[in-house]
């Protein structure tokens, strides 16, 4: 099965009481392809500019990441990010965040990237995302991420967005944010009820499946008839946590596509798996844990984290 | 097997996004009490005033609590607590504290109460726990909470309560204001490195056991062999949270002195006991829904839970 991810691909400058690193590869789409590439074939969409290095695109070729839609813009800059974060890694402050190709791109997508059985529509503009999942309508699951910012300026093309989707994975401040709900449960309910309006596609029947990304809490998952919820992996130091919300949704989206089926069960796996890949992608800066793990090593830490979370 | 707490029985006049009451029955031991009594006899130390009402003593009578070492101080008010929650019940302000007979409180415990196995030293001025923990010298499991004030105020005290205990029990932005590190883990091994300066004390080898409590996100166990986390149990509506941290105590201490034995397997399950007392304590103002819970509620909702948590 293969996945195509549309997302950021970006330079991030990143300041964490551990050190700082400037220019490392990022963006969402990155992050998400890396941890996704364990368990099916990716497709990555988005722009970058005259600036990005072979070295960078190396690092998806080595995990067999498909790159034919990464838009190489002639006299454009990639997207570039610089955050810094606080003591408890809790709170990060965006100093710097400079566009570049992302002003202006529309997605183009191939024959191969719109064949994907699954689709991830990182956080960019919904407008952006809702044109893309016209693209896939044969998508069999399709999930989105987006940010406070979207539900500031752009909700009603965000609700849209989401009522095009299968799967909502945002942080739970967001979600909150969105529905006006202060509890988890009430918000991810709300979302569930939202449905399209257009009677006449029938076979979209708006999102089913809720992800609460909690950050160091780890992440909870509501749909129309369940509840599940995993702590994170738990670990004794942090490096960097920039992209572990996008290598979760990688790992557990990767899984998804893997086994095909989207059930109650292989939603709680994908979860157990988003989760360990994320516990991975915050032991070193950027994607450099990640991008030199091995499927073993992958399978080992589930076990471990099975055996922490028996009772 | 039996179990002492000690600390403060209340009055609590709350306010939540669902409604106010004035003058509810409250306090840490009495939360406490009413969970642990689920499980073994408990018998609760602490005093109260003139006001203190025999309905209030009746509430404890009926889950079989032994009351006959709360001590009705003549001429004195009962300790008052008035809270307001804010919109998501994470934030709360504290807008009068009466400590009434607390102030200038001594512990004095029958032969009954310094027999019990187990001992909780509820969040009361860490001197004050010290004393209370020399009165059961041969008691087999021992654990307290704290706040942030004795943190601020009376570090010292504090640390030398935690180390004259086996099992600490804070909430999890505490343990990282007592150890100054910011991650969970670190600040857990940080306290389980602290043993009693005194050599002659040979049997009392420092805590053993943390537990950090997480709010809406549940609750983790640190050993030093081993990791453990639970959500919440997931419910849509929260009407009171107050005292949820010491039902969640209660019924995890009063679990571990029904078994007797302390292990990995014991600890954990305890937990997810806790973890089911303290939603049903939320789910009603002050201790009206656990007042009158029965056995086979708890045990209905944690084979609830159970499934909710399986991958």
């Amino acid at each position: 099965m293969s996945i195509t991810v549309v997302g950021s691909i970006a330079y991030d400058a990143v300041k964490t009481p551990f050190g700082e690193r400037e220019r490392m590869l990022g963006g969402a789409a990155v992050h998400f392809a890396l941890a996704a590439s364990f368990f099916a074939e990716v497709r990555v969409v988005g722009p970058v500019g005259d600036d990005f290095g072979e070295a960078e695109l190396d690092v998806l070729r080595s995990r067999g990441v498909n790159i034919s839609d990464i838009e190489r813009v002639a006299g454009g800059k990639t997207f570039f990010w610089r955050g810094e974060y606080g003591w408890d890694l809790n709170s990060r402050e965006t100093l710097d965040t400079q566009l570049g190709v992302f002003e202006g791109f529309q997605p183009k997508l191939s024959a191969t990237s719109r064949s994907s059985d699954v689709l991830f529509l990182a956080n960019i503009q919904p407008d952006l995302q809702r044109e893309v999942r016209t693209q896939l309508p044969g998508a069999r699951f399709v999930a989105l991420d987006s940010m406070n910012l979207w539900i500031d300026i752009a909700r009603d093309s965000l609700v849209q967005a989401i009522e095009s989707v299968d799967c909502v994975i945002l942080n739970d401040s967001e979600l909150r944010q969105l529905t006006g709900k202060p509890n988890l449960l009430a918000a991810a309910q709300e979302i569930l009820s939202w449905a399209p309006a257009d009677e006449e596609r029938p076979g979209v029947g708006g999102p089913q499946v809720i992800v609460a990304k909690q950050g160091e809490y780890g992440a909870a998952l509501v749909t129309r008839d369940g509840f599940f919820a995993l702590p994170a992996y738990p670990l004794e130091t942090v490096i960097d946590p920039t992209g572990a919300g996008d290598t979760f949704a990688g790992g557990m989206m990767g899984y998804l596509a893997r086994r095909g089926r989207v059930t109650s069960a292989t939603l709680r796996r994908g979860m157990a798996y988003g989760t360990v890949l994320a516990s991975f992608n915050v032991e070193d800066f950027g994607v450099r844990r990640v991008a030199s793990l091995t499927r073993p090593r992958v399978e080992a830490r589930l076990r471990e984290f099975r055996k922490i979370l028996k009772f």
